[in-house]
């Protein structure tokens, strides 16, 4: 593609970095940028109902490619769509967010422009933006193509997003087709660190009895997924993932435990993590969500932790080491020490059959587990989707979105927009409960159009019973509107490809399922559910984050 | 109400200054705080169903009430409101954000808990809500009910938002009822700047063969409304507003001379208001959409320009020169010279009647003027529907709501609700466009759940037609997914109050508009209009903005 402005080279850009999908609402400083999208031959332009939920695809998007972009308009646009940013920013997505803005003159004029604060000041929003991005770029025409490619480097070294302010005259400046390819710089690296760092993981692991790992999300998100299953099949430690990275590691390969949430685990993954001698954390943050409130018993004195940049032993620190490295010398250490370790470990409990109650959240997910397929894209929103979903044991090459550190409820439903794009094939399965998907529901139409065909699990429990599990169980600020869910397709596209179904009993439930199991076609299945009804980690999830609510 | 722990007393303080909704999400942060809420004998909790939706419908409750408040949660709830809250900045309403935040324990600690990023700093979003708020404040137990004071008193003063971070446990902390009121100063003052301000005024004004008046948003904003009506009452000089502040003046009064934007305007108002020797502006600003680009001729050779706090004569500045004092001022100085003053006014030109064309924005807007009461509370998004309703004649005590400095589509529904909350018994009509109403649309289903009875025109022109006008008038980007509107009310309620209809020609609008106006029940109509027909005032705007963005 020739590039004959900045706005081409933009583009150019991020096709060059894998991105194919554009997201994001028109508005008027970005329209002609807009037009040079349109005219990209390989990027496509994804419109979305609104910002947030543009920035919401654009973090799902990420999420299965190497990177997303996300354009909004100054002002109204990008802060609409900032809160999504925030959470691409807290849970490490690279997403280049593009905000078309105001021309230079009128920027230096001062004048009073609509989508300005009308005080002649056009860096609030990008100080605000700097609170929640790793690079931030206002452009001129001088320092256009420098700066794209500082902040596109950035973003991708460090997994999280950036920011390009994009004035109009600046997007027609004129630029040429960049002469080099943009290389990231891979991590920064010491090899002394490392080889301290293989000593003192080799005394470790050579004197150890038995050796667990925990891996989670930042595996993912800094690809090094195939790697670290490369580990895991020469040498089978008892593993885990936390919920935040759950689908990380294989859970149908020997030697897989359960996923691990401090004392919400089950009793025999929390025995298979704990007990070993040396615990090796690749990729972990302990967040209160994700470990019952802090309830992990991992202690410093036997864990090895892989972080993205560095490393740690017991309480020594090995800067520079970075996670490719560090998982690359613990495989080979592995290899030569496994032999003397003990190999017992459980899989992880099944989901206990009671065939005798009637739907409720017991037998929601035991019918779910008995769903999945390989392959399957699932998302589950924070709440009894998520913490129910984390007692699935998921099929081989299944991916899991969640999003339990930022926790924005209504995330998934945009989300699933944007796997979607990025994945036309793969049958996508959204759980959602109805006080969060009312939150970004409009993205069912954008879903419609684009003829996707997700699998959209309604879970009705009249409310936000997440909050009702922390406070609140029957104050009224918890209930919602009461929707008609299986209207809500018709009424959000005039051909509406969807087929809707309202199911109130088991056996309708497993019905249902099987009549849409090839995933072909979108699918809207409203489950009806106890009100108070909650899977038992969020059971204990709640109890934790109640108490240190201090009520 | 007995005052017993700091979230009482800051529900105390709000109730105190006329709040009497408090708008809002709940979140894991602010449960313990909605108890008191819900508690309160007279505060009425309004649940939304997202946070900008929030913002935006405390917004509109704002322009109906002394002030709003809105309530999020920590990072997630607070960032998907504050696109709301900028609005609220720039365009000067007085809304209250308070925010639930984390323990204090928690945030001295530095936890890795949800709703932040996960890095232990709790200040991010304070520091992103500076920019967007004239006061802020971190509440602890020592500082809490003074903090909440100092910000509710700043807010009152300068007419814009305060923000107030609210830890679970600080909510808990005891506090005691306040024992004097909290009494908002007046605006700084200056005697001797009044007496030269006068002086000045009184020599342009004795010696001045004509004198015309723009009253704009700020005169309503610091509650002069009444004050004005006053002094035009008196001398029905030439006068006019500006979109942004239409209503603020009677149009039914002699000398009103229609809604001025510069080239944009009619004829006669414009030489109504331009000709004139002397032009007084009150509480104005020259924004660009509303002035057709600033096209005023308005020299400042002519002008007095008075403002909230200061005011200026030609070159010559007054600073500490309220409003109100002001307008005291040149209400008396025209009562003794307006005799010798030019008479001649035009009243506004009637909207052209073409009863041949079928249903398009001309036809839309003449039966529109019809259909107006006094005391109708209009709202009207950015785009068709607010530079359409510019062309309207409201009847007498009447309110228009528009945004068109910030200008965030989507604005209007959700204010539509926070308006209607305050306004119970009036007739609230809202007037959005398609893509306007998918941003926010499933704020339809709180006004259903609470009983209430907007008038609703849904202007369905296939997309966005304002950015069709100003650039890509056929470009795919300016497409929206196709809803089916009517269906829409039933899907967001289960027991569905509204009336809907589709009316593809005038003859059918005014028949539904016959039906439906005593305004007793809700009502969705949706009106087909051409894709690419716009009001004139939009042509003339556009045509601006277009250029001004350099293509």
């Amino acid at each position: 593609m020739k590039v004959a402005t900045v706005g081409d080279y933009l583009l150019y850009r991020l096709h060059e970095i894998g991105i194919d999908h554009l997201f994001g609402v028109p508005g008027d400083y970005n329209l002609q940028f807009l037009d040079h999208v349109i005219a990209h031959p390989q990027l496509a332009w994804v419109g979305c109902a609104n910002e947030l939920n543009a920035a919401y695809a654009a973090d799902g998007y990420a999420r299965c490619k190497s990177a997303a972009a996300l354009l909004t308009t100054f002002g109204v646009g990008e802060l609409s769509a900032i809160n999504g940013v925030a959470g691409s920013y807290a849970e490490y997505l690279p997403v280049i967010h593009i905000v078309g803005a105001p021309s230079l003159k009128m920027q230096q004029n001062g004048d009073l422009v609509h989508h300005s604060l009308g005080d002649g000041d056009f860096e609030h929003f990008l100080r605000m933006q700097r609170e929640v991005t790793v690079a931030q770029a206002a452009l001129t025409v001088e320092n256009a193509c420098a700066e794209i490619d500082r902040v596109i480097l950035t973003v991708l070294h460090e997994r999280r997003p950036g920011y390009l302010l994009l004035p109009t005259d600046v997007c027609e400046a004129p630029a040429r087709t960049p002469t080099t390819p943009l290389k990231p710089g891979g991590a920064e690296f010491d090899a002394q660190a490392l080889a301290a760092f293989s000593d003192a993981a080799e005394e470790w692991l050579a004197r150890a009895k038995s050796v667990s790992l925990l891996a989670d999300f930042l595996v993912d998100r800094f690809d090094l997924s195939a790697v670290l299953a490369r580990w895991l099949d020469e040498t089978p430690l008892p593993h885990a993932s936390l919920l935040m990275g759950k689908g990380v590691v294989n859970e149908q390969r020997p030697g897989f435990v359960g996923t691990y949430a401090g004392e919400g685990s089950a009793e025999s993954t929390r025995q298979g993590i704990e007990q070993a001698d040396v615990i090796i954390c690749v990729g972990v943050r302990f967040t209160d969500t994700i470990t019952a409130g802090f309830t992990q018993q991992i202690p410093t004195a036997k864990r090895i932790d892989i972080q993205p940049f560095d490393c740690r032993i017991g309480e020594r620190h090995f800067a520079r080491v970075p996670m490719q490295q560090a998982i690359e010398t613990l495989r080979q250490l592995c290899r030569r020490y496994a032999s003397g370790w003990e190999k017992h470990c459980d899989t992880p409990p099944p989901l206990l059959a009671d065939a005798q109650s009637g739907l409720n959240q017991n037998a929601f997910w035991q019918a779910m587990q008995d769903f999945l397929q390989p392959g399957d894209l699932l998302l589950a929103d924070q709440g009894t989707a998520a913490f129910g979903a984390a007692a699935l044991r998921l099929a081989e090459n299944s991916t899991l979105i969640v999003q339990p550190l930022w926790g924005s409820i209504g995330y998934t439903l945009p989300a699933a927009f944007g796997a979607q794009t990025a994945h036309p094939t793969r049958r996508v399965i959204l759980l959602i409960g109805d006080g969060s998907a009312q939150l970004t529901a409009q993205e069912l139409g954008s879903m419609m159009r684009d003829g996707l065909h997700p699998l959209i699990f309604l879970l009705n429990n009249e409310g936000y019973t997440v909050e009702r599990a922390i406070h609140g169980a029957t104050q009224r600020y918890n209930d919602i509107a009461a929707w008609n869910w299986t209207q809500l397709p018709q009424a959000m596209s005039v051909e509406c490809p969807v087929q809707s179904w309202r199911v109130e009993e088991s056996v309708q439930l497993i019905e249902v399922m099987t009549l849409i199991a090839p995933g072909e076609r979108m699918s809207l299945v409203e489950v009806m559910l106890p009100q108070q009804d909650i899977p038992p980690l969020l059971q204990k999830v709640s109890a934790s984050l109640h108490q240190r609510n201090g009520s």
